[in-house]
């Protein structure tokens, strides 16, 4: 998969960089091409549920952020993206050294926008399937700076 | 709304103590009733997306997490909770002072059980419904101790 | 609950009956209110599953159209109704002598509108929620008839 | 892909069969195999709506049936299927000579089964997606048949 041009991927991070929940949960972007974005989420006690498994809100909080991203990449430049709705489906108890977060935009419409959501964790060289998801995103008129 | 049981409700809050992001986020649990939990997260930048909003993945964690309650607070004493899957539609930007995510249980049988879930912004006086959202949890055997 | 006003009732009326698919399953609109629609199913053998029970195809298809005409009342006159998604959880197996759908407006937003979906299954005096849904519809320019 | 056994395929056609919604729709079985069932709905105007697409009910109805004997085809013989929820994006409006409905086992327990559901319109040689689908079953142990 090839990536997105220079000036995607830079307004993809700056987006990125100015969410606070992404940093302060630890979270990085690790691909950006056209129509589909990676995060990366490695395992901190800070990210865990009751059993020490990542829980499920980081899980979809990564997942939401890598469909919103996924999107962003296919809008005209000066758009901005806002999630409708998503659905995830929870595999297995996520554990590993890290999870990566997949969005792909499966429909790419005028005004909505349709991902597919999969996070995988990874333990060595075990990448397993740990939940799939579903998105819906609609692209809005830039919102001015000031 | 009644409250839960002292037993009930210790048993939600050493299993919310222990989810290492409900506290990194900042996240409080506010009501534990039967079948009903709240829980508030308020405003800090590192729970917010670019537009400094609330982050629809925080709102989906504590919404997540407020149905997961909800439904333990049904299940046998001995049985933990696992998220099946949920749905979530974001209504209108999240800002406020603090969010509120309330999880009901719907539907309660022997191996799964359905949650309505419903996030509220509150800002002052002005409480607005920011999100709505349907879960299914399964209740298992509680897991060893060791 | 007020019914709505006879031009809003006529409009969904003429649109209901243009829809093949409602009067073949044998459905009917039972109650019009703004932003409220009702729909009811009579069990025939035509609308069931391989249980003898009400198919879940059937039971999505009636809360699929009550949402979507709880919609098109709040929608301004010329409009017409599109359904981007919805999601739907089964409660318990549908059995009685009808099913009813309630599609109720949460949010109306000038591009998008959310939906409650709720069915319950009718024996007698007995009415239990046998689905419980959340639907995302569009407003859309009135297609030109010629 | 192979087709599923014999004996699994004479399962599914057994209980398709007895789905009254199903043949009432016009609907049929055009591919069993192992973990994945295709579905075929011809266009007639009983399975529309009201602007002459094929219905969100009936491209549900079907999504939902493949799943479900996807699932099926995966479990212990004498189990039977039930639809726990799923979630449905309806992507284009649906026009063509038939629809093709697709349901595939994305991950089995033993309790609980997810598929992903994708129904495409085909139109002579031009085969395009318009919906795509999420769903979880339960594997139940068989009913009684006295």
């Amino acid at each position: 998969m090839e990536e997105a041009s220079p000036e995607v991927q830079a307004r993809v991070r700056t987006s990125f960089e100015h969410q606070g929940l992404m940093e302060h949960l630890g979270a990085r972007l690790t691909r950006i091409s056209p129509g589909c974005v990676h995060i990366e989420l490695p395992r901190r006690p800070e990210v865990t549920q009751q059993h020490g498994y990542f829980h499920a809100g980081a899980t979809s909080a990564i997942a939401d952020s890598a469909g919103g991203y996924a999107g962003l990449t296919l809008f005209a430049p000066d758009n901005s993206v806002l999630t409708v709705e998503f659905k995830i489906n929870l595999l297995a108890p996520a554990e590993g050294d890290y999870l990566e977060a997949v969005g792909k935009v499966l429909k790419s419409g005028r005004t909505l926008t349709v991902c597919q959501l999969e996070v995988f964790a990874v333990e060595g060289d075990r990448r397993m399937s740990v939940a799939v998801g579903q998105q819906t995103l609609m692209q809005i008129a830039a919102r001015p700076e000031h």
